[in-house]
């Protein structure tokens, strides 16, 4: 009844990330038995790949689980027959990465990889190369999933569904399961006790409600969330802290991203300091993997180092093989994914990717319904998704005007001229790795 | 973390159904440890109800678990700090169900218990009772659940739903389940395989498709469906194969309810019959029933007679018993369920009731999201719900013009003049359960 | 600023509405400056091309106007540079339509041509034909608009506007305005006092509310309504009163053909009398048809003869005058027209045809914004509208079981085998005319 | 059949504003004879209402039409059977406005009469005096049409329609009746040949397209939109050009308010140069106002002085009895206007306020079916629209925690801790005025 050698295709393996995910693969082995697992990079990541690739195989060997691992830059023979391929690449590397933080704050604009200009193009430059995959995967492997954790998770998943022939694609993200597992810790419980009722988009994803043992303990989680002392962040966002006003005016439970949004004018004076400090977050992470490479080389090394966790990203594995399984073994359990929202979320686009509360079963993720967005959070949704949906056509047909007009709408860039001066330098920065706009 | 003691209240206790219950809280004890059992009727009920509840003692004894039963005519003491209420109820007993049956049939118009004419007066019978129980609810019992399975289930819900002011209500019906076990059956596999994307109304239930293990098997589905030796239907509807054709346009699997408006010139022509031989449903029902009784008073018996089957409501109580269980170990599995709506059929009214898959959970069921349904089903989906909302709001108020208008619009009265006919004269002869139309 | 000289090609020219055509025209001469009027018929109604062509003569002679008049063949030459395109063709002539009824009559069911079986065939034989204009109309006169009184119009406008490339094209029909003038009539006052919110779909348009001076007297019409002598009806439908009690729990008008569905046992009762005594609405008309053209080949006649109203499409030509008129000129009256709803009813689809007020300007008529419609029609119009949505794929595609399933859903056909046995008979007694079903 | 006598009361009789109205009432004397003019004004406005009161009885006398004008601070007495009522109040007059103008520039947030913080505040005191007299209105005169143009007339009416129950409720405008004649003018036609199709909300609105004689000329408008040279602003708006490719990419008409949110870098920093030279909007017109009320006061003058247009709401009054004299003519003609959205643009809530075409007859305005918005727009109209939902609940609860949220969630609001700050500081400073939040 169930297949019982499964390939993974790991594209961009030489990924910093990829111990993680072969802990994943090794810890779930009994009930998840991978046999063949590729993992694949591009040329100029050939070093990484190898790198990465040797602690995998050691992680491997010394787990004694039978999982044949292949290091490739052929990415058609990793595809071939795939039952799960997941993305996690970084098209222009972390160098790109600090040019979509750099190149806004110079113009006075906040700078990051998922949000306003810098989420702009990190899109425009990913999505034509998972399109291309998916392509690819319609012919090579037509009924795999495909589990993208690459960001802008919720830019790529709206244009996967709405431009790819390819429909079995799911976005993930570390952020619900980060959230779930910090709310726990400030409920002093065990994370399986909790329930959140989340919803949203990508890197906007509000918690309506949260349950402990099917009880709402909202008003707790409020008060906590309200307190300076006791809030949340993740290690990539400034942790400045709310207003607690503002969140019980809220009512909702914002996720770290949203200060972007309701803390505007905080976040671009501390991006500024790291402008002119040079420690913007690509430039932190950039010496990071610099360091966990040196790490990973060691013969000595067999496990997933603990410094990874200071990466930021802990846990996006975690939720990826998570996934994985429960469609394997048909689990029915709950997981907060990027879908489509098939109305769902009853004021969005029934097309359009959204971030919910599904069940996982053998057919992949259905959305639970939400019904409608409460008031207060409707605006913001909207513009983003609709920031989100005019980039995904940009990023697909290469149209100078949509992209002009993705960053005009942009909450984030606050300025037509600017906008359009932003485009231009950005446009030409990463000119190699935009081909869709200089044909 | 989990109530150990926990008070079940059975309104319509005395029901020939209640030893499926009852076998359902024994086999599930050590899950869904029931101490507390109250099985309520009116006066009216009160030999019944001691015959039921001799079987029931007779079971639980045999069975050996400690559940207390209790018989009472004291709906209010029943209620006091239940966790689970349900309702299985016949206002005016089954003489009101001939009535329902062969008053329309009189006028040539198809008359059943919930559908047409019949269906309506069973609303308008049974919601305001409700209405009332739940009302105590809200006194007695806020955090209970009510878990109704008396007739016309969507028409209830959906009265409950708008205007009740207890809003844990749940509506269960056996079809889903029933349709569930058939069509494994039919496909050769084991239930447990089988999984079902039902979407619709109460007894309006579509298959949008149907898996085994992940897969679809639709086409197999449907070309059984449209065998008319393979088909199914229901202990208490007429089983007149489908025209093969309809099956393979429709494209979706019927549930047997659906024959009474895509076969309704069939089905009047075998209700006619019925009807001039003293044979309609309720008429031959009374018969069972009063053979049932004569079983049950035997001392000898201590278990569900196998006879039970036959009655027609075959797994509602097991249907039950499961949703009970799964709310209290937060089970997470899906089940078929009336529950409002909250934009999971994006084509209907968020307050309404629909009948789909609910994830059932420690906070109930959440329905998973359905989108749009197909063109060719909105229409009857959309009749059939007008006419709810419509009988359901002249159940509440007692409007005469709003009775009347849920005649003239349903599709099974296809005539202004007998729609008026057939009011005045079923309003006289259900008076006496009818106080809100004769105030 | 107006183009002084207009071309207009009436498609089945050879009609016997085409003097109420002309009379139009010559009437509204000074605001309405047709210089080129093209008759078009096929090879098959030459004859009555040219009786009705000689009579529109020597009316514009008599007129003394400068239309020039041109008969023809040749369907392109009258589309070159045409300014408006009207369409009044009958497929198959009266022969056919006598098929549309008596054939659903001799299995039970309703024949009617525009609605039942009988109206899905007029709509199958039509819609290709009138696709195959819209697509010349795209190559010769790109700008006309295309003004439609071929029925079921409100089939053919859904079909042409989901699937033609042309899309200016415009319902038309005689039921609102004599609706209107019926009403004003029923409230003795004069017809541009008052105003009715119309909305729904072609005959099956309900008036939400009658205003005088800016004043509802819904009330007064709604008594009327319910008084069976002061009732009205139309020409082509029996004037079967309404039930009284009805039209107030309503407390909408419905329009005459509203009758097959809230009185179809009535209906059908009276059909059936006239199929047994060959009196069907179709032999009725044909007769007329024969007396009429007998009349129109007068040399002496030079006016639209008295006679002709009683052919049923009184008005018919006369609103069509008035939508090409309020376009040219630009005035912003208001019509009830069969356009895209584009979100005026909240509760159908935005690229569906809904008949609706709308204010004519040189852009076209844009439909006012209706809302939701009330829970009461709701059902109904759903349901008429996935007929109509569903017979418009069957007759573009000629897929037979997309036909079948119009059949089927479609209220008056209540039995899922008659509908197949109906479709077999009915496609083979139409065979020369559905090409799209026979290759 | 339309009454003779009419009488207007216009509340706020005392603005600037006045003799514009009263020069509109002379003009259309004829097709629009008010008989009774009450211009009421409260105690700390006697002052003004004497002397506009003066000025407006001069030019009626000087035109010699027979209007019997009425000064009074005894609302209830203008109210008393008024066929139209007008508002046209400030509350906290200038320097109110002064305030919601210099204190959020004081914290770096851009500070404005109908936007961002300052709208807010606007808002917040403007609307309790409205429901007031809507309340009276149910009372004194309840088929009067409130007219309202006191800013910010979209949250205003949103607030209106949502919680009074006075529903005869419609915002008026000078935006879009500017728009039309200055795009006219831009393509050098007459205004009467330009037909605009416009959507969106108040100070939001957008043209979808622009038409000269039904044809669509919006490439033309588009250009000249593009260039820096021929756009086009508003008195009370900085005339920051738009960056050409904004334009384009954008593909609809922005509004001038639009600078607010597309330019909010441009608009911030000419601002903060207002508010450091003490030039911010309010404070100018304060002194334009000073002079025009010295201007008024003199007895030689008897017509409404040309100066006034200077003062930014030229129009505004125009529009006003355009639109009074359209309702009680029966007009049907086509204005923008703030009523119930009812559907008109699928995206946004039935009940909500829009600005939208609508037709105007003696039923008051109809909006004309918009359709969806494009995808470029949605998220800032939905933004602004949960804003404004959010505002006029706190107006109308006086719930802090509300009128927190709506600051927070404004866009032109960029910290929640400022708006926490701002929020108490205006609270503090506009006390008086805001006992709802007091009590």
């Amino acid at each position: 009844m169930f297949k019982q050698k499964l390939k993974v295709a790991v594209i961009g393996g030489g990924s910093s990330y990829t111990p993680e995910f072969v802990e994943g693969l090794i810890k779930r082995y009994d009930e998840f038995p991978v046999s063949d697992l590729h993992l694949v990079d591009i040329e100029e990541g050939k070093e990484k790949l190898e790198i990465v690739g040797g602690l995998a195989r050691r992680m491997i060997e010394k787990a004694g689980v039978p999982i044949h691992l292949s290091l490739t830059l052929d990415r058609k023979e990793a595809l071939k027959d795939a039952d799960f391929v997941t993305t996690q690449m970084r098209i222009g590397l972390l160098d790109a990465r600090i040019k979509d933080e750099r190149i806004p704050l110079k113009y006075g604009m906040i700078g990051q990889e998922t949000n306003g200009a810098g989420g702009l193009f990190k899109g425009l430059r990913t999505i034509p190369v998972l399109m291309e995959i998916t392509k690819e995967m319609q012919e090579l492997c037509p009924d795999a999933w495909l589990i993208n954790f690459t960001n802008p998770a919720g830019m790529v998943t709206e244009a996967l569904l709405r431009y790819s022939p390819h429909k079995k694609v799911i976005g993930v993200c570390n952020l619900p399961v980060n959230m779930k597992m910090t709310i726990a810790k400030m409920l002093q419980t065990e994370v399986h006790r909790v329930h959140i009722d989340f919803a949203g988009l990508n890197h906007l994803l509000y918690g309506l409600d949260v349950f402990i043992d099917g009880k709402s303990v909202m008003n707790d989680v409020l008060n906590i969330f309200a307190d300076p002392e006791k809030q949340m962040s993740m290690q990539n966002i400034a942790p400045i802290p709310w207003e607690p006003g503002f969140i019980h005016s809220l009512g909702l439970i914002p996720c770290p991203y949203h200060r972007y949004y309701y803390k505007t004018k905080e976040i671009l004076d501390h991006e500024l300091e790291a402008y002119k400090s040079g420690t913007t977050r690509a430039e932190v992470v950039k010496r990071l993997e610099t360091d966990l490479f040196e790490l990973y080389r060691s013969p000595d090394l067999s496990i997933k180092p603990p410094q990874l966790e200071k990466r930021g990203g802990a846990y996006y594995s975690d939720a990826a093989c998570n996934l994985m399984s429960s469609i394997y073994n048909d689990k029915g359990d709950i997981q907060t994914l990027n879908v489509q929202n098939n109305g769902s979320i009853s004021d969005l686009p029934h097309e359009s990717a959204v971030e919910v509360n599904c069940i996982v079963t053998k057919n992949g993720p259905k959305p639970i319904a939400v019904g409608s967005l409460p008031v207060s959070i409707l605006g913001l949704v909207h513009q983003i998704k609709s920031f989100e949906r005019t980039a995904a056509e940009a990023a697909v047909t290469g149209s100078y005007q949509k992209a002009l007009l993705a960053m005009c709408i942009n909450p984030l860039v606050t300025s037509d001229e600017t906008a359009k001066k932003l485009l231009d330098e950005m446009l030409e920065a990463h000119k190699n790795h935009l081909p869709q706009f200089f044909n």
